[in-house]
């Protein structure tokens, strides 16, 4: 069978104007690729009829699975269901089983219903409707036979009819709502069972090793030669950086795709070694956090210039309370001293960003929580508060366990919110492999 | 002056692997609306041959100024630039100011210069060259004559010449490198001054009020029948709902922009009041610290269930420390107790997720840090850990003053992430209403 050929097509005029930041396209890539089906083209466009209509017939023209995104909801800028139909010569018919789902969901609630949601009820005719488990617009999915299908627009005169020709095979059309919570569930429950149903997937391959502590540079450097026999048998490698982590991604397809990003996997892993914290979806915070439980230790924090952010990635793993005991925000001095038990002689003598403070932070973490590891951070953050011994980016991070106590300095010369994630990272994966 | 016609090509595997998020497109867009050049087209497509020169091919048919990110890198996946190149039919000579620069990126480093990067320092002939001031690729502009450009490709035999027609005036296409942090100032120091030389921005005018605490389709009913005698002059309105969250986003070109988009603004102001938090680029904690800056007074945190997204938030503001003195992450039972002097009685009476933990909590916070007002938050984030009289989702967030202590219960039912920021945006939205 042949590969797929899928397309996105992403609307709102919000994403144009660079008011949200579009997620679902990573989302929505990663789900299809996972199920065998890699996106060849994501487009953006405004909600305006030419827009969508032109990105619509575009897409037609081109691919099997055209998914769109948006425009779905109740307000007067939704208009992606009544343009679809129109240019599938599709009427708009009232769904009962949409409306007693939307009234429902309202009364559950105990709210009235708003007017505008009735426009959420009506569905193309034909069309596949998926009622939406944590909202109220339906998803919709619409079949358009081999070879059988008509633009109406260019009759209608809505756009001249430029390009596509007919397929030779069904095309499925499938319709999102754009809200992020009401999309994702819907696709996995909804969406993939139909996809399942209609396309068997293919082979394909994907692992990605997930780097910490290397630059894209030397990451590449140290593997790509010894991968060079797999790449010529068909092994496709990536590189992504992003601040303070490199991922190594190697895909194949075909029959010898599992074999061939195998053989990849293990190269990488014998080359790069411990600077591996994970594979695939892989989050430094998790790994830490299942280390932790498997080793039934527990962890507590001192921030300082990181203002929270170890501790907001840490929770952000479920089941993160059994062995994260809590922490200390200490932005003021005072708090270093009232509850870390920092000494303040020693802020006097050394200064707040000082080895000395982030060793006696880490101690007075690992005491107050009672825990068995405890890191401390102290740095300058910027854009202001640097001086020539210590500039903007100027780092110490405390390592504190039942053993020992230990200081590393590090110059993370970033933005602000870079510096704190790259500054998490390092403490993070610090503590990852002080437990290997 | 017509509008200019601007479509962004983002490329990467990784993007159509779903990998990573795409946060060029939004940062782009915004920049460049901001410029009066609102995008009409985003495209992303995978790094290979013909995928690239196909999207710019078609970009190159409709639009004035073709922007693409990504590819211009020293890894083996890095073509774009070759391939634009070969598109336009344009050869790659060698350019000594990105050698001397690249050379001078790596011994201020005091590392040696990876072989690969010679690549970086090929430029296609003519096009104009922005050194990279935090990185070491180039970005490029060329400038396409009107009437002039040829498309070799189809000549090349790389691809079919599909579809092109010569341009009535020039073109220009821009090559920016992936990674965030060398895009975002090249653009605005490089970009930005060639993007004003040669076009002259149209008047275009866009105001976002940003709301918490309504649901979308309520804030649409509020404002949307009022607003309907500027709609018909002109005025246009979109809505973006985020968990938490409503932006209301009025917009306006031509010579009334300014007076439509002024008039509207005051009327959505008149309607929803103290729930509009800020304007455009606002963000909640950014508007919470600067009132507490403006009234001199401070804040503490006592953080259960966020686990430090509050934190995390405030201290992405530069200069939060003026007024943040610090938080407890008091995961643990014993760190409510030992860190914030719950009283033990009071958890084991009315368990950790309580008005009266949250009003302890939120007391102690203040007490420690000696703090102006200190907000504390307990709930049950999930996925585990509710019981059928406080489900996944309950939530009691306190607020001291030196005047009282308040506490609020919400049911907050989302997933964990989603669950954090929600509660961390309550919380934050409590303390700015209560400094109105």
């Amino acid at each position: 069978m042949p590969p797929v050929n899928v397309e996105l097509v992403n609307t709102g005029s919000e994403l144009m104007l660079g008011r949200v930041l579009n997620t679902h396209q990573q989302w929505l890539c990663r789900r299809l690729a996972d199920l065998g089906h890699v996106v060849t083209r994501q487009v953006a466009i405004a909600d305006t009829g030419s827009a969508i209509q032109q990105a619509v017939r575009e897409a037609l023209g081109r691919a099997d699975l055209i998914i769109t995104t948006g425009g779905l909801g109740p307000t007067s800028d939704d208009i992606t269901r009544e343009l679809i139909a129109n240019l599938l010569g599709k009427k708009l018919v009232e769904n009962l089983d949409v409306r007693a789902h939307i009234e429902n969901f309202f009364s559950q609630r105990g709210r009235p219903r708003p007017a505008q949601t009735s426009v959420e009820t009506l569905v193309p005719e034909g069309a596949e409707v998926f009622l939406n488990a944590t909202g109220t617009a339906p998803g919709l999915a619409i079949k358009i036979g081999a070879g059988s299908w008509e633009l109406k627009a260019g009759k209608a005169g809505l756009l001249p009819d430029t390009s596509p020709v007919s397929p030779a095979s069904p095309q499925w059309l499938v319709m999102l709502p754009g809200p992020p919570r009401e999309l994702r569930p819907m696709f996995d429950h909804q969406v993939v069972p139909l996809l399942q149903h209609v396309y068997a997937a293919e082979v394909f391959i994907c692992r990605t090793l997930r780097t910490t502590g290397i630059g894209e540079s030397r990451v590449q450097e140290f593997v790509e030669a010894d991968l060079q026999p797999l790449v010529r048998r068909g092994l496709e490698i990536g590189y992504c950086a992003r601040p303070g982590a490199v991922d190594v991604r190697l895909t194949a397809s075909g029959a010898d795709a599992r074999q061939l990003v195998g053989e990849g996997e293990a190269l990488v892993q014998s080359i790069l070694g411990a600077s591996i914290f994970g594979l695939d979806d892989d989050e430094l915070e998790n790994v830490v956090v299942q280390r932790l439980t498997a080793r039934k230790q527990t962890l507590a924090l001192a921030e300082s210039c990181t203002g929270g952010a170890i501790a907001q990635r840490i929770t952000d793993v479920p089941g993160a309370s059994e062995v994260f005991l809590g922490g200390v925000v200490s932005y003021a001095n005072s708090a270093k001293e009232t509850l870390l038990g920092v000494n303040p002689e020693t802020l006097r003598q050394y200064g707040a960003v000082s080895e000395a403070v982030a060793r006696e932070m880490a101690l007075g973490a690992r005491k107050k929580f009672n825990s068995d590891y405890a890191l401390a951070v102290t740095g300058i953050a910027g854009p202001g508060g640097g001086t020539p011994e210590k500039p903007v980016g100027t780092v110490f991070i405390a390592l504190a366990s039942s053993a020992r106590v230990e200081v590393k300095q590090f110059l993370n010369f970033w933005d602000r919110p870079t510096f704190k994630q790259v500054t998490a990272t390092q403490s993070l994966d610090w503590l990852r492999q002080a437990m290997l």
